[in-house]
């Protein structure tokens, strides 16, 4: 009995999973059952590529949007704006606000974000805010983790909303099937977002605040700068979209530029295409942090890296030696 | 023959390796050799490991300076006054100039270099610039390697200079033993490199262009800041060294400041330590590296990838399954 199965034998004698469970009820449409695996997999608690593996089948269904741009630009007015339009389209909708750099600048998101719970009492909306730096495998694999469980859980649109321009925001605009990047006339930091080389993640570019002095100024700017991008054969030509977010102008044109660049995606094959790209660059990343973790286990249980330090010190090896014999274990030369 | 000693085999149809022959001529103190292997190393040249196991052995004997500070603060002209005041003494000098951003702002900064010209007569005096960004294995890891060629060499003091403040300027400056952190009064940056981290990593803080208005705020301000870091019980408190480096003002003291915080080093063995803590963290980082590297390579020959993928696209898996199946193969769950 003890040995004939070790793998059941060490599952047995572990408290049961929930996770089916929970996965089961998900599928339900059970929200509390969708916010805890959320949880789970956000914090890579134990059972969390059992939540994956269990919601793959579910997923694959719904349209992700992300939302980026610089702080101020009114992204929460505008996917407020956004929701709204599409419940009224009896579309389901999940919304997932990151925030990398919550620490600082936690009190005015807070505000922005109130907004949101005015669709607290609707089950067509899910809101979830994720923050925190330094998680274990990254801000983005978290996010694209927590994505996939929305996305189990059948909403049709998810957005993704981020703030600002930084690498871990245009990782995260990566696992968007469409990305929407909001700006703002009088900013004086349209230079530096396109310097940031944000423009070439848009496929729609949204000018809000559009009452704003400047806003021509700002689309022409944004127009002759895509020009000089480079531009494959057919490529998809991100459209410039004027929004007043907090009056709902707009909107309506957005989500037909959304609707727009999806259906582009699926005409060409393109969905599947990208989709594909940006799991291999998620699967190789996940491979490497898995190596990685291997790797710190190994050297903490057999105490080589010691000997290997010992011998740097005296100088009886060098770096990129040592480095292959921990991979390895120590080679005849 | 063809299969009894495959290794000597395959290193007999290739042509002899130059690298032993200019570790000797380096180890004669031959500065093309050691230029020479300089590169080898910067860049990964074929030989480059065996070029480090090669010199390892000579290496262990210079002090190493990281200089760092934000562009303006006269890091240049000050590292220009340090070389002068070492050579005095009679101490040979490695310089690395780095510069993570060279591509940005390369003319001023060849302008502040081309003053170390001066001293390319002196045989004491070996200068090496290092650019460009995204290189293999990363610029820290490349700078490591030069200045253990340096060390090699027989340089008594080896001075890193970085520009700026960001996170590879971070790493540069863990490389060294001794950490100055230059900064100007009147730049109006002081909270802003504070608020980076870097005062963290000081070693002797110094006030250049001390002669302008300000340089007590200055003083002052780091001095408070510097009371809000956390210390441990009897650590090194960081003195504050006001300079006029184009009038070679306060270089002795700097140099004093220096040579006590080496001494601090030596006496409580952290010398060792602190350089057996940096070695662990670029041993692993070289360790995973070498992993990510076999990986894509195993990816590229079996094509196990493009399968996972379809996986992936089809919901059959999930992404941290597929992960683990990358690194192990697929296992019976």
């Amino acid at each position: 009995m003890p040995s004939a199965s070790a793998g059941s034998a060490s599952a047995s004698s572990a408290p049961p999973s929930p996770v089916p469970a929970l996965v089961e009820r998900l599928s339900r449409g059970d929200r509390a059952a969708a916010s805890r695996l959320m949880t789970v997999v956000e914090n890579r608690q134990v059972g969390y590529r059992e939540a994956l593996r269990l919601t793959a089948p579910l997923t694959g269904r719904a349209h992700v949007l992300g939302v980026t741009g610089p702080p101020g630009a009114g992204k929460s007015t505008l996917v407020s704006a956004l929701i709204k339009h599409y419940r009224g389209e009896g579309k389901t909708v999940g919304v997932i606000a990151v925030d990398p750099t919550s620490a600082i600048s936690g009190g005015a998101l807070l505000g922005d974000r109130i907004r949101m719970l005015s669709f607290y009492q609707d089950p067509g909306v899910f809101v979830r805010s994720m923050a925190s730096r330094g998680r274990l495998g990254g801000l983005a694999a978290a996010t694209a983790d927590v994505v996939r469980i929305m996305d189990a859980f059948g909403r049709d649109v998810i957005i993704i909303e981020t703030v600002g321009v930084g690498q871990d925001e245009i990782s995260i605009a990566g696992l968007a099937d469409t990305t929407l990047l909001v700006e703002v006339p009088g900013m004086g930091d349209d230079v530096q977002a396109l310097k940031a080389g944000v423009l070439e993640i848009a496929d729609v570019l949204v000018i809000n605040k559009a009452d704003r002095e400047g806003a021509d100024r700002l689309a022409n700017h944004i127009k002759t700068t895509m020009r000089l991008l480079p531009q494959a054969e057919e490529a998809w030509s991100p459209p410039i979209v004027k929004t007043v977010a907090h009056e709902a102008q707009g909107i309506a044109e957005l989500a037909a530029a959304v609707e727009k660049h999806r259906a582009y995606l699926q005409e060409r094959g393109r969905l599947q295409t990208d989709r594909r790209e940006r799991l291999r660059a998620e699967v190789l990343e996940r491979a490497r942090d898995l190596m990685l973790r291997r790797l710190m286990q190994d050297i903490e249980q057999n105490g080589k890296l010691d000997g290997v330090l010992d011998d740097l010190l005296a100088h009886r090896t060098d770096p990129a030696t040592a480095a292959h014999a921990l991979v390895d274990g120590p080679r005849p030369e």
